[in-house]
């Protein structure tokens, strides 16, 4: 048997009802000696983007293992439910464009199945609860070794695996038509836009920044960090994601540029 | 020394406070090698009932050694502290109802105590916390086997234990008078009523069902999952616990049928 | 290398992101066998004083090892990265006060230094996140032995530690005035004030006190525990930290007094 490897999981639960309980529960179960991480359980519900988006962010900073992820709006229909390996390790969750974006960033899938074989799935006297009858287990069985990919279902071909389509900037001569794609609880606005898009439009580090959310027009200067403004004061900054965002030292951007998930965004020289 | 077992851990501490993470703390000061599984901590505040029904619907998928459950509006009133074995393994909590019905699932209680044992109790310089200096030390005795069942204090015979009264639907000629016993963050709501029950009245799946809610009367198909019908449509199904449950499609049962913890809900052929 | 410790981990970064988890995931790959306890991540955002008080609450029931404590609306300025050593252990944090109370009651920092080691803190392709990129690796190689306190940074004197100044009551001839320093999610209000020094003014267990609030004034027996009143009755009592708390049996102390945190509050004989 191999090593044990941990598992890290991503859900839009909640922390409200014993979910999340019942799945550690499940795992501890099956394999008393894997650990289990809680990456956060509080992906806006059945909000399949922001789950894959958080995933992606935080795939990097994760022991390499099994990453459970179930954001699943589509439970009880006919999504598959599938085994990934990457070079990072396995993922395990709904085919709806969840797993996708992490796994490209750690290297992409090489092999993929559909958990299918009903000796890894619980029964339930009831409508299946996937995350607690299906991933659970597999994730269990692959963190552990109890199981091979191969031995969870019928294989799937990576390149079948339902993608998730992020919108990407405009660039245009003098402006970036963008999109808010992350705001935080700290009421920072990560933008879908990299500093190398800024660069191409003029913009550059230490230079006011215009901002435009519908009829709102606002500046922002572009700093390092936080420490470069006053308390109070708007900025654009590259993240610790590496991409930009709008905050306010010690405030909210979501606020100050009324702003939440989705929304457009353009960014040119004032 | 035996094998350490698991603590799986429920309360209605919350999250927003040190409260949960002191009990933890507390666990691995006595009894490091001890692992412990967070349930819940955001049962409604001190609702007994909504605590013993998680713990009930969790329990079977809970590794077996110890819960450790505190939902507590009685602390600091002569209610016992109390421990007891059933062949799952040890519950350990207030003698309020919280624990009867998960132990009841599990087989019952064989043997039980009074936590009372001046030893195993740690002092406080004011208020007893009782989750911290009570129950943690007598589930970390338990769980690490520092500490026999005998040792934590006198017995309680376990036809004394305070027990959990759960409504009964009452089922007519023609139609259940039920109740809506759980409520979960998705806004699904569970009925206090079974499949067979359903059956009795002649209702059948596949079909529709009226759902009467003090005047609003308003029309759910049963059927087998949320696949079977459109988003935004109204459904009834046996849910994952093995109940029935009203839900919507991508939407929230508790707002569609105007429903909360306690209502009483009647269903009865359209 | 000494046998792995483990790590309590305290926060205001919320459980709605992947903050938490992301820090959990850097530990784990760093020192795969050190466990991390969550104390609470929900101290309110940026209030450094409730981070330092929960943190003086619960440290000594955490079993002895690292302190990771995050709460730092000062990231991205000159404000320093310590980790201190005390008798009980090592406290690693932004170097703002939210370290010091905690440790001052376990003995006090005798040796700390800042962080700074370069091959110690994460590279980062934008911002700085401090507990991901530095607190993190910091404590896993603590905890782990990886390092020592000498090879994070260069010394600094314990002396020169922002300290937190807390407020003391002021003690008159016939009142007290204090201040709520913690309202807990329940409704208890906790004050700065010790149960000798309402001796001081007076006042003793079993009689009433006058509680002055702004222009209200209420009564509130100081008991010993809440069975000693009657549902929905406020008392006064030394809590479970062994301060005195405003408390209502079953209620909130918050609403029936109309206090929050920071309130001055009067008691004295009616």
């Amino acid at each position: 048997m191999p090593e044990p490897r941990p598992i890290s999981f991503l859900s839009d639960f909640g922390l409200d009802d014993e979910f999340v309980g019942v799945v550690h529960g499940v795992i501890a179960r099956i394999a008393p000696e894997v650990r289990v991480i809680d990456v956060t359980h509080r992906v806006p519900r059945g909000d399949v983007r922001a789950g894959a988006l958080a995933l992606m962010r935080a795939i990097q900073y994760l022991p390499e293992g099994v990453a459970l992820a179930v954001v699943d709006p589509g439970v009880g229909t006919a999504r598959k439910a599938i085994a990934a390996e990457t070079p990072w390790g396995y993922f395990v969750g709904p085919d709806n464009g969840l797993l996708s974006p992490a796994a490209a960033i750690v290297g992409g899938s090489v092999r993929a199945v559909a958990i299918e074989n009903p000796e890894l799935v619980l029964p339930s006297s009831g409508a299946t609860f996937d995350g607690r009858d299906r991933f659970a287990p597999a994730a269990a069985a692959l963190a552990s070794g109890q199981a091979s990919l191969d031995e969870l279902g019928p294989a799937v071909h990576p390149d079948d695996i339902v993608p998730m389509v992020l919108p990407l900037p405009e660039i245009g001569e003098s402006s970036i038509e963008g999109e808010a794609w992350w705001v935080d609880s700290f009421g920072n606005v990560q933008l879908n836009v990299g500093p190398e898009d800024l660069h191409e439009v003029g913009l550059s580090e230490g230079r006011p920044v215009e901002v435009i959310v519908g009829v709102l027009r606002r500046n922002a200067t572009w700093v390092r960090s936080y420490g470069d403004v006053e308390v109070g004061t708007p900025l654009l900054h590259v993240d610790s994601s590496g991409m930009l965002a709008l905050a306010v030292r010690e405030g909210s951007a979501t606020d100050f540029f009324v702003l939440r998930s989705g929304s457009r965004v353009t960014l040119r020289k004032p």
